[in-house]
């Protein structure tokens, strides 16, 4: 049996709804692009799923790989210091799937690429 | 005479010095961009410079129009009301500058599309 894979966009999160609204617009890029993989959202703070709720709902779905991205700017404490113990928790917790956490988006360069173009074209 | 034009990578701030890198490495992608700008960076809070003293700072260089860029994933209460109050008291301040303040980062079409082919390459 393949691999089954579920990507989650792993977001701050804020008291304002619209907040999500462009994480949510990245989700479905995503899902456009990687239909082998279910793409979903999470959050730190403020707003649902939290990222052990998500990883439980993958991992009932018959996930076995789970990709996180940081949809953060930089790394803060949030990612120094939160995360890695969210991740201790959910390795402990599921211990039969393989989790990997990429880099912050912020810090891609591509992405700071892309960023720089478009300030430039404003 | 022309105009003399900056432009702020506008950031949240954070207490570790280490997050600011990635918003150092765009403020130089830019500046290596934008040779006719002013690059500088600005805080809401944590770190220094505050808007306010940027602002001060490029105005006392005698520059007259003025980008920020708010470097934020989405529009939280941070741009939906620090930053429009920030804004007009810089505007009663510097009556004669030309502000202008564009999307936050997080929102533009092309940045997400990088996010979205950097993250589908992991």
């Amino acid at each position: 049996m393949p691999a089954q894979r579920a990507l989650i966009l792993f977001a701050h999160g804020a008291r304002d709804p619209q907040w999500a609204e462009p994480f949510q617009r990245l989700a479905a890029l995503l899902q456009d692009r990687q239909t082998e993989s279910r793409v979903s959202l999470a959050f730190l703070e403020l707003m649902t799923p939290s990222l052990a709720d998500c990883v439980a709902e993958q991992v009932a779905a018959g996930i076995t790989h789970i990709t996180i991205v940081p949809a953060f700017m930089a790394r803060g404490s949030h990612l120094r210091r939160d995360l890695p113990l969210l991740i201790e928790e959910l390795a402990a917790r599921h211990p039969q799937i393989e989790l990997q956490v990429t880099a912050a988006l912020g810090e891609a360069e591509p992405v700071l690429a892309a960023m720089a173009d478009w300030i430039a074209s404003q």
